[in-house]
C-alpha cells in the first residue's frame, strides 16, 4: 500500500509498504482522511522529541524511522481480530484517539506517552492501518468523520479551565491553528459571554469574528496593545483565562498581564523554546500556569455532541483537501509558505 | 518615639518622630516584638516595587520615604479610637494582618494592594502604630506574640496546595527562610506522609530533620542531584507537590523535574530576575504552577490552631532578639552575613 513516510526533517517519501493486518486486539482500519497537525510540521523542518531516529528506536514502539506520519485520521474498519469487543464491525465509521499510552491510567500526561504516526505503530497518511481496538471510537451515523482530533485537543483544553470569560492567543507560529476550534468549543459549549481572539492573520480574525468571537484583536497592531484592550474590555478586571495555541515569549507576557488575578492561563502550544515568566505576577496575583496535553476520555462526549448537531460549520475550517500524493507538495509546503491562506488540510490516500 | 525609618537601598536610621494616636476605627499599638523579613533585606539590598520612593509617593498611602519599616509585629492595645468594635480592649494582646488593601475581595491578589511598613501606615520597627482595626486580631492568653505572621503566610501557602505528598526547597538567597515554618505547618496540618526538604545550610537542614522532613537533600552536592532523589523516594513517581521559597532559576527546573504529572508547584518567593520555565513539561504533564501572596482571612484558624497547641517548638527558630537601636548592624547585616547562623531575628523596640 502507500505511506507517507518520515526519514526526518525535510525528508518525506511516499512509497509502497506491506499493508497492515488485524492481530489479537486489532482492528483494521481503510483511512479516510488525514488532517496535517501543527506537529508534523515542526517535524518537517526540525527534530522534534517523540519521534524515534534512524538508529536509536523509540522506547514504547521499538521502532526507528522511516515511520509513517499522520495522526488525525478517521476511517472505516474493512477487519476484525480475534478478541475483539463486539460492538465493532465491518463497515462502521470510526476515529482514533492516538494516545499511545503506557500502563499509567494519566495516558496524556504520561512521561512516556507516544502517539500513532509519531512513535511508530503506522499513521494515517497511508491506505491501511492496523490499531489497538481500546483505541478505537465508532462515530455516529450523522458525524463527518473530518477533524474530530483537533476538536477533542480543544475540548480537553476546555476542561482544564474554569472560566467565565475566555481569550485566545494565536500570534504567528507554524502550530497547528487549534484556536479556531478551540473557539468554536468555547462557544458551543463553554459557560462564556466574552470570547476575545488575538490573531495576527486577517484570513483568521475574519472567521474569528463570524464563529463567534466578541472581539478580534491584531497582535501585530502597535496601536492597539492586546493586554491593553483585554484591560478596557473587562472594566480594568481582566479575562479569567487566557488559552495559548502559540508557543511564543509575546504571548506569554501579554497572558499574564490580560489575565485576572485568580485567573488562569492554559497553554496547548508546543514550544520550541523556554519562555520567561514574570513569577512575580504569578506570585503576587496567584495565577495558576498549566498547560493542556492532547486528550484524555473525551471522545464519547465529544462525538455524542457533535451528533446532536452543537458544532456547526467546522467544514469552513478546511481550505484543501488533496490525495496523498501530493502530501509534501501541496500539504506540507502549502501550509509552510502560505499561512495566511491555509488552515486544516486533509488528505485521502 | 523611636522608629527604624527606610530612606532607599542601604540606608535605615534610628531616629525620633511623633508618636501616633488612634483615630476614628483605629486602634494605637505598642508594638511588642517585629521580625526582619526577607522583603525588608531585599529593600536594604535595592530598590523594591511596592516601596515609595524620595519623590514618588505610593499610590495608596499617599507617602513618600522615609517610611518605618517592619510588617511581622505583635503588641499591646494601649489606645482604642472612636467607632472600634467593642471587642478590642486596651491591654490585649494582637497581631496584624498587615495587607493593606484596595476595594476588592481578593485583598492579597488585588494588583495595587500594599503593606503597612512598606507603602507607608508606620510600621513594627517602631514604639508605637496606629492601625485599623479591621487589620487587628486579639491573641488567645496561651499565644506567644513572635512570628504569627509568618506563619500565617506559610499556612495561606499550604491552602493553595491541594496534596498528599509535599517538597519544600531552600537554596541560598536573602529571602526569609519561610520553609521551616512551611515545613512546621505541613507537619502539623497538612495531610501528608513524605515531606523532602533540599536546603544548602547545615544549622537548616539539621532543624528541618528535626522539625518532621522524611528526607533531607543538600541542592550543592553534585553527587546527589535533588529531582533524582525524590523520583527515587517516591518510586519514579513525583511528589504531589512542590513548595520554592527561593525564587532562583535551579529550584525552577528542579521543581519541574520533581513533581509529578498533573502536580502543583506553588511558589512563595520574591523573584529578582524572570524564571524560564519548561513549558512543554508544563503541558505534557499538565503540570500547575501558581503562587502563593501572603495570607488572606487565614488569622483566625491560625491562632485557633496555635492556641491549641499544635504548633510546638517555634522558639527554636528564633536565633537573636536584638533592641531597635542595634537593628542594622545586629539585625540586617547580622542576616546578610552570617546565612548559615541565623533564620529569625525578632527586634524589641
Amino acid at each position: 500500500m502507500k505511506a507517507a513516510r518520515y526519514y526526518g526533517p525535510g525528508d518525506i517519501r511516499v512509497e509502497q509498504i506491506a499493508e497492515p493486518q488485524a492481530k489479537a486486539g486489532q482492528l483494521k482500519i481503510k483511512i479516510a482522511w488525514n488532517g496535517i497537525c501543527g506537529s508534523d510540521l515542526h517535524a518537517y523542518l526540525a527534530q522534534v522529541t517523540k519521534f524515534p531516529t534512524l538508529t536509536e528506536p523509540n522506547d514504547l514502539s521499538g521502532e526507528t524511522l522511516p515511520v509513517t506520519l499522520g495522526h488525525e485520521f478517521s476511517g472505516t474498519i474493512v477487519g476484525v481480530g480475534d478478541s475483539v469487543d463486539g460492538k465493532f464491525k465491518v463497515g462502521q465509521n470510526v476515529v482514533i484517539s492516538e494516545c499511545y499510552s503506557c500502563s499509567h491510567g494519566d495516558t496524556n500526561v504520561c512521561p512516556s506517552t507516544n502517539f500513532i504516526g509519531i512513535g511508530g505503530w503506522g499513521g494515517g497518511l497511508s491506505e491501511y492501518i492496523a490499531v489497538d481496538a481500546n483505541l478505537v471510537h465508532i462515530l455516529p451515523d450523522s458525524v463527518s468523520r473530518a477533524m474530530i482530533e483537533p476538536l477533542a485537543v480543544a475540548w480537553h483544553a476546555m476542561k482544564r479551565a474554569p472560566f467565565c470569560i475566555a481569550i485566545e492567543f494565536e500570534i504567528p507560529s507554524l502550530a497547528f491553528k487549534i484556536g479556531l476550534f478551540l473557539l468554536k468549543i468555547l462557544r458551543s459549549f463553554g459557560p462564556t459571554s466574552t470570547i476575545i481572539v488575538s490573531e495576527p492573520a486577517q484570513i483568521r480574525r475574519n472567521l474569528a469574528s463570524k464563529h463567534g468571537a466578541t472581539l478580534v484583536l491584531d497582535p501585530l497592531n502597535p496601536n492597539d496593545p492586546v493586554d491593553a484592550a483585554v484591560l478596557k474590555a473587562t472594566n480594568g478586571v481582566g479575562v479569567d483565562v487566557v488559552f495559548d495555541a502559540t508557543g511564543v515569549q509575546a504571548a506569554v507576557d501579554t497572558a499574564l498581564l490580560s489575565v485576572r488575578p485568580h485567573g488562569t492561563f492554559v497553554n496547548i502550544a508546543i514550544w520550541e523554546q523556554r519562555p520567561s515568566l514574570d513569577m512575580n505576577l504569578v506570585v503576587f496575583r496567584e495565577i495558576t500556569v498549566t498547560g493542556s496535553a492532547v486528550y484524555r476520555g473525551n471522545h464519547p462526549e465529544l462525538l455524542e455532541a457533535v451528533a446532536a448537531g452543537k458544532l456547526q460549520g467546522l467544514e469552513e475550517l478546511i481550505t484543501q483537501k488533496i490525495v496523498l500524493d501530493d502530501v509534501v507538495d501541496k500539504g506540507f509546503k502549502a501550509l509552510i509558505n502560505e499561512k495566511d491562506k491555509q488552515i486544516k488540510i486533509l488528505v485521502h490516500p
